[in-house]
């Protein structure tokens, strides 16, 4: 099975539109250190057809981006699903941008569907034809099956939180965020996707027995905007999990037992994006790899 | 005043994600006869601010194409303005792009704000604070001035349609669809630009005193994509005036005298994107231009 990262941004992407930090200045000048990065989305395959964990406002430049979704004929794609992990318009703004009557499956919880769909007059574009999108329920802790694709989905709620643009509407439920266990039909090797982590109380049931891990990498500190002034939220307030300090996840993680960790969804201020950074030395020492864009991890 | 091309393709693109066409194709093989292209959009200064039109679903790698549209600070951007000339969601996904608590001012036809404010929760990502964006009314025939990036703008309705997604949930009105008079503040020189033009019936109060005008360039025949097999809609049932044929746009504006005439908005299906292709010489030689993203037009 492989799992190839189409983006390794959080949302903005790295650089973002009206950032002038320190990274998004160095990946205007093309400095060699630091490489631009699309927003978060993972596409996953074990042969031609692919499924799309998120839908990125890139998606455009995503697929172009990698032979192996460019469409086979006049109008077709080998996209044969796409799953999403919560409704923060950086994972689901890009199906807006998969229209032009292509059918379509999508996968969520039954709260990240009715955000979209039943609050969102622009999600009528993908309803022009009868069938055109297949909604299909991620409940909790049942694997659901993607036979041209090759894989299982699973999907496990992580502490996170409603997107922006429902704070406020409707109450807050365990099932606005989840985290993806992946499955080889065939071999049963699993990777877990876990880009939005709000506290690490929910990780064994994701993590155990999974060959790669995908994981929140958002800030490498709590008060990350803070401290530069771009912001007042910590980022425990935005529902990540920072990768560095005593109780962030790089500590958390160190006794577990995964072949692949790769860090992920990495907000444009992270220092650790920066390849001559301290932080990124500290990622590399513990066995951690940084995402890129197009970084593939085969299991 | 300069306008600057953003993107001048139609709604999804060249290449489209879905589309195997012969112009999609030979995009994606390098061919130079073709050259990719980004969704619709045209920025628009007397200066360093900038009034974008339209917000394309690509305006993060519009953003980043163009220096003049980098922020000049940590939290930062030179666009003063974003003047939408209807509802279509390769004209307004953008507006979704440009979070990140950045104030933003607005224009549209009060039909325009509604459809999207009124019937799409995640507008509310615009409004996390108090005035983060300012919402000003183009009202047909009247000038609205933007003294920060030097220009007049003036809504000139045009025959269109409504966007596919609100089709079914409100009546069409005259003002779904404008077209835009942009004049230089200080010579009065003013461009104008019409990307959706259902028939040629209101051109008049549009061109009238024009140095240059960017025109509807979709599709070159009514029945493009029926004969290609792509869809079944004609050009006219899509509100657009197909650019080749007796009554289509090249021989109904033969005797227009404006400076510059450019073409865009073109869809990926049309022949005259192939720099090789007699249609594409037709256009030459009548002196219309046919865009491309970067193209700049100096009034």
């Amino acid at each position: 099975m492989r799992a190839r990262v189409l983006g390794s941004a959080a949302g903005g992407g790295l650089p973002q539109w009206n950032c002038g930090c320190d990274n998004c200045v160095l990946v205007r000048a093309g400095d060699a250190r630091v490489a631009a990065r699309t927003q978060d989305s993972v596409a996953v395959s074990r042969g031609d057809r692919w499924l799309l964990v998120n839908a990125s406002p890139d998606v455009h430049r995503q697929i172009e981006g990698f032979a192996g979704l460019h469409p086979w004929a006049a109008r077709h794609t080998p996209i044969g699903a796409i799953a999403l992990t919560n409704g923060d318009l950086d994972h689901v703004l890009g199906l807006l941008s998969l229209r032009e009557s292509q059918p379509l499956v999508v996968l969520s919880t039954e709260r990240v569907r009715a955000g979209l769909v039943e609050r969102n007059a622009m999600l009528r574009t993908l309803a022009r034809s009868a069938g055109q999108v297949s909604w299909q329920t991620l409940a909790p802790g049942k694997e659901l099956v993607l036979e041209d694709v090759g894989v299982g989905v699973t999907a496990v709620p992580q502490p996170g939180k409603l997107p922006v643009h429902l704070v406020g509407l409707v109450e807050p439920s365990p099932e606005d965020n989840v985290a993806l266990r992946i499955r080889d039909l065939v071999t049963s090797r699993t990777v877990a996707i876990a880009t939005a982590v709000g506290s690490l109380d929910a990780l064994d049931p994701l993590t155990r027995d999974v060959a790669a891990l995908f994981f929140d990498g958002t800030f490498w500190s709590d008060d990350e905007l803070v401290s530069l002034g771009l912001g007042q939220a910590r980022a425990r307030d935005m529902a990540h999990v920072p990768v560095g300090g005593p109780t962030g996840s790089l500590a958390a993680l160190a006794g577990v037992g995964i072949e692949r960790r790769v860090y992920t969804h990495i907000n444009n201020t992270n220092p650790m994006l920066r390849e001559d950074s301290p932080e990124r030395a500290a990622v590399e020492r513990a066995g951690w790899e940084i995402a890129h864009d197009g970084l593939e991890v085969v299991v």
